[in-house]
């Protein structure tokens, strides 16, 4: 059963997140009805969440929060919601809760999923089944850009959808690459969904909203805060299957991001770049003590994530012991092959069977038939060997 | 007893370096004389050398080649001399008998120290006690340049000797760069000492023979030839605590240089790039590898080098794990160390019992009094806790 969407609004906004009490509550077992009913009514069963909603409960905007959002054309997931990215964020926050991560430390208790999400643009399930988050300072260099723009036009051609933050610099080139190249990207911003920061990304951000989507975990007219932009990069790196750090000095903000790449178990990646600039100090500091990959272009990321995607550490074993063709796929084109039978099906039947965005499909279904795993009768496809047995 | 140079000079031109018949014998304890006077009689205990010298073996040009080199202001440096890098030699051909590099490979042959070095320049062996190679492609691009100028500027402010090949692009910019602050550089040539290759560095190679020195272990008049750039490459190696390359294209030769130092048991480095030209390809594949250390500057390159020197593995092991800061002394610290005693001494007495050059002595000597394990007393030095005990 599902709560109403009213109910996740309104915990969205008496509870600031992440909020690790509401999540326990949430896998014990209670609905957002429930926790809302029970946050509404100070019940004693809430424990650590009653005394954080203690002088918020009574804010109930939801209605309003709702209006204000579709207002500007946008929506709310929830986790009763079909377009939650639920696999990424439990792969994710699983990987955090089994403590294997050292890179945490002081962000652990900020390590649980979002309760809601507000977004802007095209369904999010397609865009982040692929996804790549692609960050860097602001104070970005013409190499910096170049790089990007390199980087994010081989993921994008690719079918890879580029997640970034929406700030000055690197996000910025990175989203604007990728909507030039006619691809996929997701804008994950630190405050609300109906506000424009920064001002003067206006056009950047409604374009990718109309190509891509905007994505935010905070209530509508929520101010952009430091601690937001801490929470908001790990979402970035939970969406994702690695993040690629492209120009960050000593001490940038972006390389929070990569930590929390790290930290939920993505693959955590850098750009090299000229060691006569502090550009890219901070990209080789990572990749010197070995908690970044060097990657100098996205053949080299996909080479990372295609066999990785969001599997975890024991599916990557087998990975890489694969004792036949099939058993080396990743988890997109594991699902493909499955979707595919014996019988030839249309491209759109398998994405359907796959829940993976068309584009998406044809992309690695031409791929697969390259490798001799899928074939292909006009413009109906077919598991090799399997056909007309 | 020492063997006449003539000897020596007779075996260098009937037997093209590296021989590894030649160092057989040479380590079974035979002498220049009388493995020279065995190869002129043809002796049977000459085995493969014999087969090997069939051709030449009448080719006794020591008088004239000693007055060739004599002529340009070059001097032959045999095993026997004072001045022969043997230290530096035993310990990186011993690494590679040992079998544990997987990246000889095809040079394993190759793997022996030269057996005679013809010098144009300073003493030798003040110029590698402490001495660094960088090299890199000859195609170089302006970034090249600038790196390799930031980092050799640096690594000659604290003394070390820049060894490279005199070749354009990355070499010239790096003897170029150590000349211009002053600091010590060596050349190894792949030529013979009287030739001059490239002709159109001419001007460069006097330079770096008049304030460092130019080496070669071929004879008077050898033409430079693709094979001995492969073996120059070991020698650059050999006598350097670690090899820098700044800035290498896919299959740059100075790629072999770096395989040639992971060889020899010595520190192999690369310098990153940017990813938008292909300047540093090879630098980037050799640290994704994992076959180099990515380095941005001099300190963080004296830092690979500083505690490791010309150790083996088991001594880096007993560096790490110091128990006294005494014990974490580089090689040449703990020469100077040693030569330090409880009655204070110049800087000079320190100098020949540590049998480094004096800068370099004077150098360590100011570190290790910041570090507070030497004191000083006006121009006298002592070991600290010790002094007047």
């Amino acid at each position: 059963m599902s709560s109403k969407p009213e109910s996740w609004a309104y915990l969205n906004r008496v509870i600031e997140g992440p909020s690790r009490p509401l999540q326990e509550l949430l896998s014990a077992g209670r609905d957002a009805d429930d926790i809302a009913r029970g946050v509404r009514t100070r019940a004693k069963w809430l424990g650590e969440l009653g005394r954080q909603t203690q002088a918020r409960y009574n804010h109930d905007q939801s209605a309003a929060d709702l209006e204000a959002a579709a207002a500007v054309g946008a929506r709310l997931i929830s986790p009763d919601d079909q377009e939650w990215p639920g696999a990424e964020l439990d792969q994710a926050f699983g990987f955090a809760a089994t403590g294997r991560s050292e890179h945490l430390r002081s962000y652990q208790a900020d390590a649980v999923p979002p309760h809601a999400l507000w977004a802007k643009g095209a369904d999010l399930t397609g865009l982040v089944a692929q996804s790549v988050a692609v960050v860097g300072t602001r104070a970005v260099t013409r190499y910096g850009v170049e790089a990007t723009r390199q980087i994010v036009a081989g993921l994008a051609s690719h079918q890879w959808t580029v997640v970034s933050g929406g700030a000055f610099g690197i996000d910025t080139a990175a989203h604007e690459a990728a909507l030039a190249a006619g691809g996929n990207t997701v804008a994950v911003a630190a405050c609300g969904i109906d506000r424009v920061y920064p001002a003067r990304n206006a056009a950047l951000l409604e374009r990718i909203a109309g190509q891509g989507c905007v994505l935010s975990e905070y209530p509508p007219g929520t101010t952009p805060q430091r601690h937001r932009f801490l929470t908001r990069n790990r979402l970035v790196a939970a969406l994702t299957a690695g993040t690629v750090i492209v120009e960050a000095a000593w001490r940038s903000g972006a390389l929070n991001t990569l930590s929390w790449a790290e930290g939920l178990g993505r693959v955590a990646m850098a750009v090299p770049g000229p060691i006569t600039g502090a550009g890219s100090l901070g990209c080789h500091e990572r990749i010197r003590s070995g908690r970044a990959q060097l990657v100098t272009g996205a053949d080299e990321i996909r080479a990372l994530l295609g066999a990785v995607g969001a599997l975890d550490v024991t599916q990557q074993y087998e990975l890489a012991f694969a004792a036949t063709p099939a058993q080396s796929l990743s988890r997109n084109e594991l699902r493909i092959f499955d979707a595919c039978g014996s019988a030839a099906v249309s491209a759109e039947d398998i994405a359907a069977g796959a829940g993976l965005p068309l584009p998406l499909v044809v992309h690695l279904l031409m791929d697969l038939h390259r490798r001799a795993l899928i074939g292909r009768e006009g413009s109906t496809w077919f598991r090799v060997g399997e056909h007309r047995d």
